[in-house]
């Protein structure tokens, strides 16, 4: 019998720019192991790395005005969307946008939900593999254990309805556990079996929160020691498929 | 503190058609409780409902024998896939199909690997939301206990590397967890959240698998009693987005 187990750890302040985020997961009173993989909401990463903006402080450009009417969308949130995006893939009635760091998502993954402060916008990390990887450091320093991180948000997905939470960032674990060339049970080559552990890490952890106002952005998962590596690996960058190697249509 | 638990069964036969699935789970060792959400990897369900093909009984049709040629394929397993297509969205590396059931995956789902006899493919069950309701409802005969069932499958997705495991059938379990127009913790409406519980439910059971080769179809989740309905629900069909709804390029 084999498991997997996620807590998510109650008791976080409000992070503010600055915060030691790592001293506060350290601190939340779930003793860390290694092999743990703790999964962090981005937006608390975000916010302890300052990637907040306040909306007043933003010059909506012409484009941004266009799209936000159109829209029926802040035209200053519409600007900080078009400042993260590499390129807005489709703004009919949401911007899907591919981000700096490659990744396809909503609104370049600027969200003003749970931001802290009314007037804000939280961005993603500017590099949320470094912060995954600093933040392990960091953990390393404070407990003597070497836990992976994932740092995860919510996308959207084509076809299907809803939310699920990925990886955006990683250090520890490995992102993908490759089956292909090997043999299925009956000794049959898997031509294509690529799991994205690092993404079901990150659903995993999910559901072990109460809820989106729960405020419990770290979740700590048990049972997956044989993903958990001493080197940071190839972080969340590893998931992303270039454009032009995409199957689908 | 919330959480959630994945435990896989260990110990169940190869499945065949005919095979009572629920009296494999129910016997599997795990006492089963109300409020648990056991996930069952599809490939059993399919097996117990006969979904298998035997590629020396298919005849492959021109489009089959050219799509084989191109891609490298077995046109018999080709035409299998055409068969269970409703429409083949783009057939270059892969055939990315939308299956009669409305979901887009590649090959419409149809799978040499893990198939039991060789020679042989497994399709998707005929209507996996049946599948999940007929299975809960002979768990809660064999155990006087109503768990949720989920029937999974791994997906592939667009911009991303690797599958993850996604709900294609589910009886019990609320496949979609609704926070549009709730607050967030501020009290700022939250605008477009909306949880995919169930596959996000898929992908947590998948990571408690020790691998493809382990023979641990069956995965029973613990801690989502929130979700777990009396009533049957509308089932992994509500996942489903209509071609025209959709909001990614």
């Amino acid at each position: 019998m084999t498991g997997v187990s996620a807590v998510a750890l109650a008791g976080l302040p409000e992070v503010r720019a600055g915060d030691d985020l790592a001293a506060l997961i350290a601190g939340a009173g779930e003793a860390l192991r290694d092999g743990d993989v703790v999964c962090v909401a981005h937006k608390v990463v975000s916010k302890a790395e300052g990637r907040v903006r306040r909306l007043e402080d933003v010059r909506p450009g012409e484009r941004a005005r266009e799209l936000g009417a159109r829209l029926g969308r802040d035209p200053r949130h519409v600007q900080v969307v078009l400042d993260e995006a590499a390129e807005v893939l489709r703004d009919e009635r949401v911007l899907i946008c591919r981000t700096r760091h490659g990744f396809v998502c909503a609104n370049a993954g600027v969200d003003a939900s749970n931001a802290g402060e009314p007037g804000s916008v939280v961005l993603l990390p500017e590099d949320p593999d470094a912060s995954a990887r600093a933040l392990r450091a960091r953990l390393r320093e404070l407990t003597g254990t070497a836990p992976a991180v994932v740092v995860t948000d919510s996308f959207g997905r084509p076809w299907r309805h809803g939310q699920a939470e990925v990886a955006i960032g990683a250090a520890g674990l490995a992102p993908l556990d490759d089956w292909r060339g090997q043999a299925d049970r009956a000794g049959r080559e898997l031509t294509a079996t690529w799991i994205a552990v690092a993404d079901q890490a990150a659903a995993a952890a999910d559901l072990a929160r109460a809820g989106k106002d729960s405020g419990e952005p770290v979740v700590v998962l048990r049972g997956l020691d044989r993903f958990v590596t001493q080197d940071d690996g190839p972080g969340a960058a590893a998931l992303i498929r270039p454009p032009e190697e995409d199957l689908f249509p």
